[in-house]
């Protein structure tokens, strides 16, 4: 299926695709060659398992299963498939998130060190269980068949922006991360005297913002969302109501079922019930 | 001018401007009460403005500054009002933000500690200079009368978007700033054992993340747009035409120029020349 704006689109794609998996590489760099490397142990090499895992699972895969319904070469699948992906991927991510919590309060809990008392860990976990409820609610609403098309219209624009606010408060969180780790582990020399493993450091913390503004782009930006169903332009042959209809779908932000979607814009609240109508006579699965 | 949803409107309006509010309020008790005060005499004192004007500018006025095309009662006032309003808020907030890095640095200096190594200065720094960008692109292509539209329509999305990627950036480049602080000053007792100072400014960095997620709440919600010119209604006396720029306008997320905004949406891509076209008749001032 034909995209407009394919080649910016597949630049940018390339791009996110590149800077995240630098982030993941630079994580990898970090615990490895400047810090003391990977084990399950209690010590230090268990702690650097919550960096590596929430910069590969919150992060990087995160990031893709926000923009997986873009892409193009997706259009001709089911949007069952899409959602079962977007959902899966979104589930490694929360497996990950949570390997990544064992590992730090087991570091700190053998190391007598005190859990929960910085921001960091404060928004960090509200971050987690706000996924967690979101997950489920993606899940129960969204992947299974029985929620009401009704509950579908209304949640669906909670979700789209829950999922963004959850993204974007993730990448706080990993620079709050850095920024507590540097200040703790860098002294002699110390982070003031910017060593290697600073500028290194803060480079990482630069990609992961860099990464989270592509993943930005991309989601907002209305041509490239995943066309309607063919099935509902054959429900209007008439060139009217899909004109309006396309208006609609054009709004959304985030990779939203175009059936659920269609209440969160200006024109389709005005016509809700002929939105609602139209969602009721197209699959969403 | 009726606006749909306005109970939840101003329900929305009035939390973010409490939130916002009891934020500036948060960092003045902060640096009165649990730090040293107020001063510009190279010491803690001169530090303590660093916080005081971000929060105050950076977040509370920029947020504001983001919404103001969204007040209702505001849609009667001219555009060109509403831009200087918008341009104007933004102004102060660059100011601010600028007299907050002078006491930064001048308190850095003073005390002979080193400027710009931690990933806090590079990012905040970076949100400084990006959005002293923005506020010239805006003032030159979108204030003054001279940019021809066809720039205006190629750069509305990227201004809407770097403006509220600005904002993001702003906001975790205080909880970071929040982070270095606390591990730094907090030493007996330490951050660690969450004394009332750890356990009040995390709050306030909480404070400021809820700030930052209803500003986007609200800008978001393409129902609280600010409606279009009526003069392009009466453009179009038939209701055909009209129908389709109506899902065109909805799309844009940010409080954006209606006449430049059309092209950011897929509809509104597919009938570029139409969009263009209406632009073109109407004036943006």
């Amino acid at each position: 299926m034909a995209m407009e704006g394919y080649r910016g689109f597949l630049a940018l794609l390339v791009s996110a695709l590149l800077v995240g998996f630098l982030s993941v590489i630079f994580t990898l760099i970090w615990v490895l060659h400047y810090r003391e490397g990977l084990g399950w142990d209690g010590t230090a090499l268990e702690f650097n398992w919550h960096p590596v895992l929430i910069v590969t699972g919150f992060v990087f895969i995160q990031g893709i299963a926000i923009i997986v319904y873009r892409l193009p070469w997706t259009w001709k699948c089911s949007k069952l498939l899409m959602k079962s992906i977007h959902a899966g991927l979104n589930t490694v991510a929360a497996i990950l998130a949570i390997i990544s919590l064992v590992a730090v309060f087991d570091f700190h809990n053998a190391r007598k060190i005190p859990n929960m008392y910085s921001l960091h860990s404060w928004v960090g976990l509200a971050a987690v269980i706000l996924y967690m409820l979101q997950l489920l609610l993606g899940f129960f609403v969204f992947l299974l068949p029985w929620a009401p098309l009704s509950l579908r219209a209304l949640l669906m624009p909670i979700h789209v922006y829950s999922g963004l606010l959850i993204f974007g408060t993730v990448i706080a969180t990993v620079l709050m991360g850095v920024t507590e780790k540097l200040i703790f582990a860098l002294q002699s020399p110390a982070y003031s005297t910017l060593p290697p493993e600073g500028v290194f450091t803060n480079t990482f913390g630069l990609l992961v913002l860099v990464f989270g503004a592509l993943i930005f782009w991309i989601v907002t930006r209305p041509q490239w969302k995943r066309p309607k169903e063919p099935n509902s332009v054959l429900l209007h042959p008439n060139g009217g109501a899909p004109e309006g209809a396309e208006g609609t779908m054009a709004v959304n932000f985030g990779n939203m079922d175009k059936s659920d979607s269609e209440l969160n814009s200006e024109a389709a609240a005005r016509k809700r019930n002929f939105a609602l109508d139209e969602a009721g006579q197209r699959s969403t699965m």
